[in-house]
């Protein structure tokens, strides 16, 4: 090839700069320019629930690396205050506030997602979404200086969740509200039960299937509040690649292939504006999350650098940490299997997180499977301890597409102090195999 | 079938008491009677090194069911004391010490294994091993009453840094010795450093690769001590079985199917005393753990009882909690892989547990892969925390035969508090992607 290449990133987050580090990595010479619209590349947006509860003492240490750094080591070029508002497939180029245009050979789109925030009443100055840096600024701001006595957290997402507890941790009064009986977007009774009564404890309120009509000075639907975040969900920042002839999903994000190419040559797409697949149904799915955007962004940087490389989906896998409490899941749920076309088969058990006479801890398991093929689909895990290990042990089952039966035997490590001999996972998998008798 | 049948059980503790419980579950009629030569059954031996250090503070607390508890709760029949020393297949007999007699339809051999001691000096009063409840109870004795200052561990596996690292938290000076210059019998020079290191903080001295000839009421090889606990590992208790004419494997230890099933008919072994496969290579293992021992035992249990379950074998999954530091590994390492006919590439990575912001501390991993077919084979892992959970995700990736490339893409669990955007484990796996390329 004569010349440089130019790959130009839009947005220098998660997915767009992993991207582009990726990229460098693949190929020395390739010249990389990193466009973000804010003033901050490569921040940790998963940490802003914990700069808001206090317990990350300055927003700087969510900033992982400067444009500077960026320069200097990894030689991207990367420009803040850069909003791009069109890109132009047929010239190679995308266009900037103001007119500039730039011209690349190979594109990645990154632009991430919004908040949900269309409710009457979401621009009072009490109203808060927590998505950038300068949401949690303004929003520790504003409880540090107004001391604000009673908050309401709208959605009882993950985000929701984290907020909720942070605030508690700060000695605000909590009510969380959500439209779904449910926390969690799961349908599952006994996961909301065993949350809600540990948040319970700790003062937060819960107001499930309370559907959110508009948000007064004074409170929401009923509930007093001095302080009010909405934590209702994502949407993907399509528009540009829309309007640039770029197809989208049946989620409405940007629509990828395995390679995260967009069905524009020389276009990839990665993180929260773009759909990927589900390792268990392999159907399209949106599920904006931190671990994938990275995942995707490497991928998608790779390949524009002349590599080939795929990206397989996801398996749904979140956790939320709680104080004393993790909450986790990974693949189908029962009802997302029945709709997927499986026969599921659930068991729920609940048992010691160690050996009991070194002081344990409940660990709740759920775990669903199919009942034709016995093939493990999905679950649960809910405690104080080893909640991300034991899920990951179910996520990497089912991406192998592991039975039950072979789960149930699998070699787990055992030692009292921190794992009993009958891993919560072996009993939630010996439960499921007579289940499944 | 006519009359009852009389399943009789040799050995009360972990393979023999889920062979009965299991047996129970399975037929309700079938007559079942427990011979455990001790005065106890159904006791966590993998508790022992804890009530040496004083965290669990009464050995009643190991004792998880009595004999009475069997009886009257699962109808299962126990004698203690009752020392099986002979089996007559051709009577379906078995012979207790003092003579009497007891027929059986099926038979569980599940004696369990005993500590080498094979060693001039052994018997000498200050010199112990660690292996029953009895043991245990003499050590602290001893330790309480004789306030002992200088301890030698002869032997670096998992039970000699447990007791190790227990004798050190009673305020002993201890000296471990081993003839390896390597801990947990595991040729890894990296791992062995951690380890030591980290002891060598608590002041826990190593004289590794130190062949012990001979114990002498002053010391061990020129290490003065007061107190000094064999850690060498065990034998299978084979004798009673060899001689009824049952065929044992090429490590010494009763041959079974993945059944269960010895050669002779209706007989079964199970746990220390008897030999698994490894699922990685097929090939024959010994490696006698707490949780084998019950996963063998439910399946000798079912399998005596009238049906028909298999137990795959196990991934050599072994984990070491000492103080603020847990070492575990699976499957191969690259020795037993070149050993096994793999050509195998290792990684070794060091990493954050969580997210920096959130004080991390580092995890090691490391990990073994095949150079041809790419799939993982085995690897450790070291840290603070998380270590059950990521040494059980990579048991399971190797027992359902994983590539590199799979593994590295798994949805792994990503929240600040607890997890990092890239685990470790990825991490460890991306390298690995590189270095087999």
């Amino acid at each position: 090839m004569l010349g440089l290449m130019r790959l130009v990133v839009i947005g220098g987050v998660a997915a767009g700069m992993s991207a582009a580090a990726r990229a460098r990595r693949v190929d020395r010479s390739l010249e990389i320019l990193v466009l973000e619209r804010g003033q901050h590349v490569s921040w940790a947006a998963c940490g802003l629930p914990f700069y808001v509860s206090g317990r990350v003492a300055s927003l700087d240490e969510l900033i992982l690396h400067t444009p500077d750094y960026f320069r200097r080591e990894r030689n991207i070029d990367v420009r803040t205050g850069a909003e791009v508002v069109a890109i132009q497939p047929a010239r190679r180029q995308v266009v900037l506030r103001g007119g500039e245009r730039i011209s690349y050979d190979k594109l990645v789109i990154a632009c991430g997602a919004r908040p949900v925030r269309e409710l009457p009443g979401a621009d009072l100055p009490h109203v808060f979404t927590l998505h950038t840096l300068e949401d949690a600024r303004r929003l520790r701001e504003f409880i540090e200086q107004r001391r604000p006595q009673r908050a309401v957290v709208v959605g009882a997402g993950y985000i929701g969740l984290e907020v909720a507890d942070g605030l508690a941790e700060r000695g605000l009064c909590v009510t969380v509200l959500d439209a779904s009986p449910y926390i969690l977007g799961r349908q599952g009774r006994e996961l909301t039960e065993i949350v809600t009564r540990h948040l319970g404890a700790r003062g937060i309120q819960f107001r499930l299937g309370t559907r959110v009509s508009a948000i007064q000075a004074e409170g929401v639907e009923g509930t007093p509040a001095d302080l009010i975040v909405l934590a209702t969900g994502v949407r993907p920042n399509v528009e540009l690649a829309a309007e640039a002839g770029i197809e989208l999903g049946r989620h409405g994000a940007i629509r990828v292939n395995e390679r995260m190419e967009t069905n524009l040559a020389g276009v990839y797409a990665a993180g929260d504006c773009a759909e990927t697949v589900h390792v268990v149904t392999g159907a399209p799915v949106y599920i904006p999350l931190g671990t994938t955007a990275n995942k995707m962004g490497r991928v998608a940087g790779a390949n524009a650098a002349g590599r080939r490389e795929r990206f397989p989906g996801v398996a749904g896998t979140l956790i939320v940490a709680l104080r004393d409490l993790a909450v986790a899941m990974t693949g189908l749920s029962s009802t997302e299997a029945r709709q997927a076309g499986f026969s599921p088969v659930s068991v729920r058990i609940e048992a010691p997180d160690r050996s009991r006479y070194m002081g344990s801890d409940p660990t709740w398991v759920e775990l669903v499977a199919d009942r034709n093929t016995t093939r493990l689909l999905g679950g649960s895990v809910i405690g104080k301890r080893g909640v991300p290990g034991r899920i990951n042990v179910l996520a990497a089952a089912i991406t192998a597409g592991m039975t039950t039966e072979q789960f149930a035997q699998l070699d787990l490590a055992y030692t009292p102090p921190v794992a009993p001999v009958w891993d919560p996972l072996l009993v939630a998998a010996n439960q499921l195999r007579r289940a499944l008798e």
